[in-house]
């Protein structure tokens, strides 16, 4: 049977019958007297306070807590470009995840456009509705342009989780695995494999977070990122300024070459033969899914520490650690955006929660831990403050 | 205190604290296992299979039971262009509902854009991941417009509430109206006064059931709408071709002569004067909120029949009576729109639940009557399905 069938004795396909959300009524309508109270003619009492000051929406509406989950379908899960039908499953799951663990009511928004222009205007034209936006699922480096464009549009979170969901999980273990082998994080070599959306962010929020952008290397599908690279644009050409002080060139066997850490966002496989080469006592993340960059099996020989991104294996980095606390958090101190600040806020958080039980095989709690979007949601909140951006 | 001011006592208020609507999950996420089903890596199967064949989508995701409820904010109740988030109270209201009497998962959608093209292109472009667009609370005559250009573009059901759901619940009423008195619907003269969006669809949609153009007559603000009217453009030149046979010219009162119905759709006062007209045993709905354009008391003692928009009088004319079926009938048949002879059915339907039962006070099921939403539905799907738009 081909991957693309449907198998209804297939348990994913049972439990998706029908979808896996729905809209709730949280105020009783089954009498006239609450008729005119949730709709005409009480309704308009509200209405029209809001109009004289719409701060007041955020009290008297659900868009305190309502989050649009954007995607093109553009790069959906490692599918690639499905389009906007078929991201939707993959939306409705963030929306549920998003309640279960950050009490967030989401709203999958699939596009039917995959032009950057018109992404950017559908997204600010439905922004009042909401009070956050959720990007998903959309390529590099689109999502790197329209995620700009809207942060500056709008006066509410924008967040591509692809980027900064995992960057923010990747910090943190980092930040964990670097307390349990006692290295610093600004003296760690680090070699990062892709360049893409989770890429990219990845060694922002690193840097961000303290490691030493000249101690990173990044490789694309073409090998090292260095200065000495012609035709590099945009993000890629950002990074060739920000990393790789040494001016390394080659492939990833160079990059990995005495380096302290990997971490694959890439999807591509990387030979045993190069995470030999890495120094003593490292670490890997191998983030591809469902097959990792290396097999974790295969990196434990050489490495003391690794994560991957599958739940059959320790250490798993989940966005789902993030996501929740980080808009919970920016949604109740109404912040106007999310700053680098908020984000190492909330890597910090995730880490601190099993920082005091630290195992090579626990450096990040399990996403199903109740205690982490609570902590996360309270630092990013905090931090929202201290960057200035927040309105309570 | 001003009616803009929030008073914390006033019941409304505390109804509408944090909004009125909720996303729930309807799958289990609490362990490993379930994650792995609802989200990666298991949904990838859905999303691989809706990618072979997009129909999936109807049965794997929510997109089967889900609307959107657009609006730009610019014609609110009663209270005008108050803008987008001051509406979306009364969308929220609209959702909740929808999922009361309908069972449909319904979102708020409020526009940050009151321009034609940019409200087309922004609801093409969140098309995908909903079954169905209500239209609502957006100003005539633009109105007309985004509803033309979404249903020419999009094959899922676009429904402007304001416009369809109030002429539904009018013919239904009118027919129920007319056998009581042993009218025929084909006799009748009708005056409409109000050309806005709900008088150019009621004009239509009585035509569209049985009543006779030649014997209709129209007013807007200037006036009764006829052939001598100079400067009529779009919906009101044809109105001007289709209603008035006799060229009857001079405002309401001249349009109420001899009149057996009058439907005020308006808001503007009516005089008694102008009522007292009206042919004998005649027929009033004075539909404005909260204020009618005739007392119903008066009216009553010049007619037989006299119904309101307002809960707290005999004959109710609510939308809600329409809305809830004819979308879940229509995403049922899976019909690609909503053709008149569907919004008839509608009105037949709703008129049928209390046709045993009629009493000059009784000519609509009461808002709350839990037999009307299933029987619009399914005379909703049977007539998509007649006239070739089902594809269920």
């Amino acid at each position: 049977m081909s991957s693309s069938t449907v198998d209804p004795a297939d348990p994913v396909f049972q439990l998706h019958r029908g979808g896996k959300m729905a809209i709730v009524s949280t105020v009783p309508l089954t009498s006239r007297d609450d008729l005119s109270l949730a709709y005409t003619p009480g309704v308009a009492r509200v209405c029209e306070a809001i109009a004289a000051d719409p701060t007041l929406a955020h009290d008297y509406t659900w868009a305190s807590r309502a989050v649009a989950v954007v995607t093109d379908g553009s790069a959906v899960l490692g599918l690639g470009n499905i389009g906007p039908r078929a991201a939707l499953p993959v939306m409705e799951g963030k929306a549920v995840l998003f309640k279960q663990f950050g009490g967030i009511d989401a709203v999958p928004v699939c596009l039917d456009t995959q032009d950057v222009d018109e992404i950017v205007a559908t997204v600010k034209a439905l922004a009042p509705s909401f009070g956050g936006i959720n990007l998903e699922d959309i390529s590099a480096p689109r999502c790197f342009e329209v995620e700009r464009r809207l942060d500056e549009a709008l006066d509410i979170p924008v967040f591509h989780d692809d980027q900064h969901g995992t960057a923010i999980v990747v910090l943190a273990a980092l930040r964990n695995a670097a307390t349990l082998l006692n290295r610093k994080l600004g003296d760690l070599r680090v070699a990062v494999s892709g360049a893409g959306a989770a890429g990219v962010a990845v060694t922002r929020m690193l840097v961000a977070g303290g490691v030493d952008p000249q101690r990173v290397v990044v490789c694309d599908s073409r090998g090292i990122i260095s200065r000495q690279r012609t035709g590099l644009t945009g993000t890629k050409a950002e990074l060739a300024e920000l990393t790789n002080a040494d001016g390394r060139q080659g492939d990833i066997t160079e990059a990995l070459r005495d380096a302290d850490v990997l971490i694959g966002v890439s999807g591509g496989q990387i030979p045993e033969q190069a995470v030999a080469g890495m120094a003593p006592g490292g670490i890997v993340f191998a983030l591809a899914n469902p097959t990792p960059e290396v097999p974790p099996e295969i990196a434990a020989r050489h490495v003391a520490v690794v994560a991957t991104g599958r739940s059959d294996y320790p250490n798993q980095i989940n966005n789902v650690l993030a996501f929740p606390g980080v808009f919970r958090g920016a949604m109740q101190a109404r912040a106007s955006r999310i700053t680098d600040a908020m984000k190492v806020a909330a890597a910090d958080a995730i880490a601190s929660v099993v920082a005091e039980a630290l195992t090579p095989e626990a450096i990040v709690p399990s996403p199903l831990d109740p205690r982490v979007a609570p902590a996360v949601a309270e630092a990013v909140a905090e931090a929202a403050r201290r960057d200035g951006v927040a309105r309570a």
